[in-house]
Parts: structure tokens; C-alpha cells; sequence
């Protein structure tokens, strides 16, 4: 460890490096398999296209310390590749998933506990199932909570379904970290990389605004919840959410009485945002206390190394710096510095 | 006048008073209705169902400038409501009604001409009249330019039919007022007015990127084109973007070879983001010679009255406000100053 505030990256993911044949497992197709074509390579193959070509820092914790190491990171949280979500497929099927990913975060996490913090996944299409893997992944398993998607098969998170799950989140005190997937308007979005561009970051401005104007986040105050890449899109209408509340509450406020920004500084945000002027006004908006430094490592459109965009900020006071890099993290993870320093 | 800085709202949207029945007109359901169904109302009918109530100021050139009197507002740039861009109809029914409404507000600019200025609609399905009715609106009526929509039935502002149209423009010196319309995902947005809330800022940051990733302002440097509600979600997600670019090129890169930051000043956007650290965030981003007043009178989503923002910012320099209440916009749109004083 270094001498300095511990670095915790509240935004990586990982998969195992053997995947089981999951199309034959399950008798679908649909399910990404890997290829490890040369050594230290992997091709994450999806209905017999490489969806991403990945390496070693994917899969090998050793990999990844050796990393941490160089870019000076202490702990990473770990979550799975959003696209093995499967909340598609069966249940049982996508329940089975989870539990084989989760196993996988766990085993890591025991074998080396001052690196990795694990969040599970969970198979929200069927929220009975969800709860089940939730409170194993937290009570058995020790994981430090749960990465969801922005929503579960076209429904937002302020279904009704989908509240039980967070509901019993809440509960447990596991931390939801809500991750951007299967974006939205595809079709709208053929070239230019706009589904990641443009896409991701609408997902997580509608998760965003769901919990919000749905009363998630009224109904559950003590419900620790983080969101990916800044908010996405979320700091740029957030003003217009908030004066569409004011002028059509008919159409706005059906389902919670209170404005949007009444709700700053009840959940989290990654520092993803590739722009210090975005990341000084998420400052602005929800405060240092809130932001919790996330990579997207091992992927391209993360940042590397983890915190350069918050290191690179010269007006930053060394106590929000710190509280950035990894108080913050640890505060919505519900541990303690004290679980990854030296004994 | 009042004696200070020109005051320009370059966002406004009206209509005429009276609509013939487009639906019989054109033999073909899907056509916007008016019924006025008391004293300086009416409702907006789309398929037998109210899409908008409005009122006198929706219509009354007179209203309006007792409106703009009353909230020192010396010019409103009119275009349609964009429900009415019909790029879904048979291209000669939209050509139809482009021209209908192109003369309507021809003529109020013609009553009016120190009070208003005109943007016309095309009928961007069929870009060979879109050009015909470009030219006529220009050239015969006197328009300053268009509005068009975020997308023309999905395809975006890079699409290569397009591209003739906007080329025109620039010859003619034609400003394009970007508005988005039709808002993507309306699945995925069922409650909360979120087609309004996200779903618009998500198709002008769908825009902003098209035309940068297109190359359209790359091969068109001279045009002048703005975008509504200050880029709507682009100012949260330029930063991801721009790394998209530098990442993964042979994604993002494939149609031109300059970065979106590079573009930064080459386009303008309204002032209509409701949040003073977002307008100041565009400041930064494209300077004060970029932003023009717009409010979307006379709708709630709007602001009302025009310029309160930037009236409210009291860290702007005298300059920088009259440029952003007036100047701008008159450069945008090709005109000056002397248009619109006493004689």
C-alpha cells in the first residue's frame, strides 16, 4: 500500500477465464462464450460473433494486481461484464449464470480480501429468484452487494416487480451499483459506436430519473445506490427534469411528490466521465461525499490508469481528492479502510 | 424597443389559426387538428386524441407581441410545432403542408417584420422537393432559413440524402434550427413525461454526434446550424465521445477523421438548459458567440419569460449577456441588427 489515501475503483469487471459451454448448458443460444484463441487472448463470442476481444486483465487476478500495482490502486470492486446479465433467458437458467459468476467473484475475493471487493449479479426477471441469489451472494457468499442493469427487459427500475429486490437490497445493506446495458434505440444507433457513445449514458439518465419520479429512492432512503459513468447523460437534464416537474406535475409527479433534485446526494455516481468540467459539476451537484472513483477497467472506454481524471484536477483539496479515490467507494460499499490495509 | 442589448428568441414555435382538415385533405389519418373549442384555446388533435392543449399566444401574432412586450423580447424566430413535420406522410402531402405553413409564417414576418423572422419546414422525406420548397422559402418568402427534425423516420442527420439538403442550405446561407421530434425508445418511456425529459435531449445529442461522426460539418464548414435546448444530453457526454474516438477509431473514426471537440464553435445551441451550471458549462464549451437565446414559447417546457437565465447569471459580463440575448441569434440566422430598430 502506499502511503497516501487508498484507491478504491468501484467500477471494473471481470469473468471467469473458462466459461462452460453456456448455449449447450442451457439448450438456448444467446449466451457468450470464450474463445481463448493465443495465450493471454480471448474472444467473447456471442451467436458465433466476437462481441469483444479481451485479454488476461479480464479474467487473472494476478493480472490485475500486477496492474493495480503499476497504476497504484489498491482494491478493485468486482462485477461481471454487463452483457452476462441474460436477464432474457429462463430463469433458472440466468439464476444458475449468476450463481456460477458469483461463486467466481467470491472465490477471488476470499483469495485475495485486501484487493477485490465482489458485487453479485442476479436474475431480475424473476425478483423471487433475485432475492434468493441476493441474500446468498451477501450472507453466504460475502459479497459486498449487487451490480443491476438499467432495466430488466425493457421495464425501468421503478417497476413494481424489480422493488422487492431493491427493497431487500436495502435490507441487507448491500450496496446496487446500476450498470448501462442493452441499449436502448439500437436501430437509431448503426454506426460511431452511439449505442456505447450515446446510448449508455441515456440508459443510466432513465434509471436515474425512474427511481426517481417512481419513488424508489423515496421509498428507500437508506438504500445505498451508485450509477455508472457520472449519471450518464443525468447532469445535463437534470434541469429539464426538474422544470418538467414544476410546469406538468400531471404528467410528472403521479408517483412522487417531491422534485428531482430534492434526491441529490442520496445516491452515488462513478467518476467515469472523461471531462473535469462534468466531474467538477457532479462535484457541484451531489458533492464529493457522493462521487466514488470508477474505471470501467479492463475496457477501452474506461480510464487508465483508474483516477487520472481526479488526479489531473489541480483545484481539488487533498481531503476531496482522497474522498473520491476511495472514501466514498467504501462508505456506499458499507466497509471500513481498516478490511484492506496492512495487519 | 427597450435600450438595451437587441433581445432574440430564436426557439418560439407557432401555428395557424385555422388548419383545413389535413386527414381529408390528404385522404390519410395522422395529420394534427385544431379544435377550438372555447375562446382562445384549442386542442391540438392527433388521431382523435388531444395531443396538446394551447392557447391564443399559440397563434395570435398579436398575443405574441403583447407577450414579447410585456417580457422585452424585441424578435421571436417562428417555426412550426414539430408534430407537424409530417416526414412519415407521402412526401407530396408534407410538401403540401411545409408549404402551407411556410407561407403562413411568411406572411405573419411580412406583417411584422421588426418582430418576427421565419424558419420554414421541409419535406425532408423527399429530399428533391425538401430542396424545391429550401429554395422557395428562402428565395421567394424571404425565411432566414429551417427547422428540421433530430431524424427524418429514423435515419439520422448523416444520412447521406440528407446531405444535399443541408449543402443547399449553406450555399443559400440558410440557417438549420435542429429541434428533435419523434423521441426514440417511446417504449422504454412510458410514464413521466420521459420522451419530453430524456428522450429529446438523447435525440439532440444523437444529433450533434451524427452530423460530427458524418462528417457533415467537416464537408460543410460554412453552414450554419444550431441545436435546441443547448444540445440537449451532448454537454454531459462530450468527454465520452471524444475518448470513444481516440479508443476505438475504427469504430467511431470510419467517416472523418477529426475528433468531436474539434467541432466546438462550428455549430450553436439555445440557451434552454434550465440549470445556470450547465448554460455556464456551454459557455465554456463553445463561448458566448455560440449560445442564442431560445425558450420554446409558448410552451411550459419552456422558459418563460425568454432569457430569464441568462438574466440570472450575474457572473456574465454586460457583453457576454447581450450576445447570447441577441447577437448570436442575428448572426445564426444572417441578419442585422438594423432589421429590427426604429426607423
Amino acid at each position: 500500500m502506499r502511503g497516501e489515501a487508498l484507491r478504491v475503483d468501484v467500477h471494473t469487471h471481470i469473468l471467469p477465464e473458462k466459461l462452460p459451454d453456456l448455449d449447450a448448458r442451457y439448450g438456448c443460444e444467446g449466451f457468450v462464450g470464450l474463445e481463448h484463441h493465443c495465450p493471454g487472448k480471448a474472444r467473447m463470442m456471442l451467436g458465433g460473433n466476437c462481441f469483444r476481444e479481451i485479454e488476461a486483465n479480464s479474467w487473472s487476478p494476478e493480472r490485475r494486481i500486477e496492474e493495480c500495482d503499476r497504476d497504484g490502486v489498491d482494491v478493485q470492486v468486482l462485477s461481471t461484464v454487463p452483457v452476462m446479465f441474460a436477464y432474457w433467458a429462463r430463469a433458472r437458467h440466468a439464476w444458475d449464470l449468476a450463481r456460477l459468476l458469483n461463486d467466481h467473484i467470491a472465490e477471488i475475493v476470499r483469495d485475495h480480501p485486501r484487493r477485490f471487493v465482489g458485487l453479485a449479479s442476479l436474475p431480475l426477471q424473476d425478483p423471487d429468484l433475485a432475492i434468493q441469489e441476493l441474500e446468498r451472494s451477501v450472507q453466504q457468499l460475502g459479497l459486498a452487494g449487487v451490480q443491476i442493469g438499467t432495466h430488466v427487459n425493457g421495464r425501468n427500475l421503478d417497476d413494481a416487480d424489480l422493488f422487492p429486490v431493491l427493497s431487500r437490497a436495502a435490507e441487507l445493506g448491500a450496496a446496487v451499483f446500476v450498470h448501462p446495458w442493452d441499449m436502448l434505440a439500437r436501430e437509431r444507433m448503426p454506426k460511431y459506436w452511439l449505442p456505447w457513445l450515446v446510448g449508455m449514458p441515456t440508459e443510466t439518465a432513465l434509471a436515474i430519473g425512474s427511481v426517481i419520479f417512481g419513488g424508489v429512492l423515496e421509498r428507500l432512503p437508506e438504500l445505498r445506490i451508485a450509477f455508472a459513468h457520472g449519471g450518464g447523460s443525468f447532469p445535463a437534464i437534470l434541469g429539464r427534469m426538474e422544470h418538467g416537474f414544476r410546469v406538468r406535475p400531471d404528467l410528472v409527479a403521479v408517483d412522487n411528490p417531491r422534485p428531482p433534485a430534492d434526491y441529490l446526494g442520496q445516491f452515488y455516481l462513478d467518476s467515469l466521465v472523461h471531462d473535469p468540467v462534468v466531474l467538477r459539476q457532479l462535484i457541484d451537484l451531489v458533492t464529493v461525499d457522493r462521487i466514488a472513483l470508477g474505471s470501467d477497467y479492463p475496457f477501452p472506454l474506461g480510464e487508465s490508469p483508474a483516477g487520472a481524471l481526479i488526479d489531473s484536477m489541480a483545484d481539488l483539496a487533498p481531503q476531496q481528492r482522497a474522498r473520491m479515490l476511495g472514501g466514498t467507494a467504501l462508505e456506499f460499499l458499507g466497509l471500513a479502510s481498516a478490511a484492506f490495509e496492512e495487519s
